[in-house]
């Protein structure tokens, strides 16, 4: 099945069930009130919200009505965690050529995985307020999943299982900031400004044989003010996600809702499909040509992300968002 | 005012007003149910909560009963966002140079910061599940602060008005895996197991003129298996909490309920006051002998945090843990 969530002024919005061509929906209230809280009792919320789907798909639910694209939150404006990873070996190739860092030890071996800001991630639609076109604004288009609960030691075999949904996000980023922060040692705080989520999560079932070895095999489109940037395909990652979530598990228990993101999708004939980052672009540029010519984001740029099925059917609805200048005022 | 949780089986707890000699209690339930949600509406609740602690401190609440200290939960089982500095110099300086790494550039002028898990915290007195003796357990005994919402872009002089309650941390860590997860730059997952916190949180005028420069100006007191091991002054950091603050916001913002770490508490005179964790001594040892002497914590061990006013009053009450083996069972 596919949710979404429609705004509502609560902090955690009111879940919609979505038809799987994104065209109509259902308010799901009936049987839980938001996203979250179906996380956190998935196993009685779960049956009615699929028959919600199956009648909203045959086209026999009365109360239907058009998908409210421009009303819609993030899947879930707010979680408990979010742990995103970098899976695809080609990004982290290239980056440390460009910046010319040591290899990150182990990194074949062991997931690359930063923990962010879960409190207030952005729509799909939402504006990306940055504070200064100077700290190089860049969007990263990644595959996120949503887990259950998953307790601490949890092996790699066992977590695939944990995966309840599946969604698109755009790791806005500040490059400037980040290399700073990283040769601490401490991960990003200031490079990480919010996460944006795709309009539409999916149970995993909705991908057919796309989902599998804990990866999405197809492109992620990407658009950077209505340029094509790159279609690399999700399938390529390094680690699939039932290892990110072991990793994560290792000393933690993961709470229900828990949301974790692939990192920069990648893939190593880069030249052909493109980058679903600017850095990665730089990066090339700088392999090529010494120095990178593309700049980063400026206000009022755009970024669009979408990922298409066999039959061209946008999955999880488009992340289509611009850049602008964080509000001044000191009690925004 | 002094505010606790019990544990009632919910994911949050029911909220508590404590005595200021934290002898006894009152339900706070009449006025909201959990500390979260009373971080999340505060200028509505604050005020009946006032009330609350003040005819329990007076003695006139007839509902009062004895602090059910067993049944306290951390302040906030779970929380938004678990943002943790180190900000005392003499720590980083003592790691710096035991562990042989390079100065961390800006150190001395960009607050270090890294982002924990905040959906899993542990309280007072719960057991620390630990996946392997052989990853280095040690204890971290820090002051952390709980905000109320900070807009993006809040600078450090209008930051302190934000900090509504001031509580004790031991935030848990691995250090075999620290040092591995540090060179990553990717910041900690696996090396920083639930953070635990005092009985009680309390508000900031609970500590008078102790309460200056975004610091709490008393020494902690930190014991190892009923052995003391330190008592460094919390006064001494090398960056407020306002700046913490600052630092975090710079382009996020930070929902109501943040909780913000000092970082272990370390003081330059370290040889004299001792340390609020074994890698500070071990750092010490490498320093003064070649090698660490002083092992990390086994299974059974423990530690107890606490901090005392200028009339020896317990401010939040003690954090008195063991260590203990994860359950092996794949759910536990």
């Amino acid at each position: 099945m596919k949710l979404a969530t429609m705004r509502d002024g609560s902090p955690d919005g009111r879940l919609l069930v979505v038809s799987r061509d994104l065209r109509s929906a259902l308010r799901a209230d009936a049987v839980v009130m938001s996203l979250r809280e179906a996380m956190e009792t998935w196993d009685q919320v779960e049956a009615g919200l699929q028959r919600l789907a199956d009648s909203l798909n045959r086209g026999d639910a009365p109360d239907a009505f058009a998908l409210p694209l421009r009303e819609l939150g993030p899947p879930m404006p707010r979680s408990w965690q979010w742990l995103d990873a970098s899976a695809f070996h080609s990004h982290g190739d290239l980056m440390e050529r460009a910046f010319r860092h040591a290899p990150i030890e182990g990194k074949l071996t062991r997931p690359l995985m930063y923990q962010g800001g879960s409190d207030d991630f952005l729509g799909p639609m939402d504006d990306i307020p940055m504070p200064d076109e100077a700290d190089g604004i860049d969007f990263e288009a990644e595959v996120a999943v949503v887990t259950d609960r998953v307790p601490m030691g949890t092996p790699a075999g066992d977590a695939l299982r944990h995966v309840r949904l599946i969604m698109l996000a755009n790791d806005a980023s500040l490059r400037s900031l980040a290399m700073v922060e990283m040769k601490t040692g401490f991960g990003w705080i200031q490079a990480k400004p919010a996460t944006s989520f795709s309009p539409v999560a999916v149970t995993p079932d909705e991908l057919g044989l796309a989902w599998k070895d804990g990866r999405v095999h197809y492109p992620v489109q990407v658009y950077w003010n209505e340029r094509h940037f790159g279609s690399p395909d999700a399938g390529a990652m390094g680690f699939g996600f039932h290892e990110l979530i072991a990793h994560a598990a290792y000393s933690r228990n993961l709470s229900a809702g828990t949301v974790l993101g692939s990192g920069t999708v990648s893939n190593a004939n880069y030249r052909e499909v493109g980058s679903a980052c600017i850095a990665e672009r730089r990066a090339i540029e700088i392999a090529d040509e010494g120095r990178a010519v593309t700049p980063y984001m400026r206000y009022a740029d755009r970024v669009r992300i979408e990922m298409f099925d066999a039959h061209g059917q946008s999955i999880f609805g488009a992340i289509d968002q611009q850049i602008v200048p964080a509000p001044r005022s000191r009690d925004n």
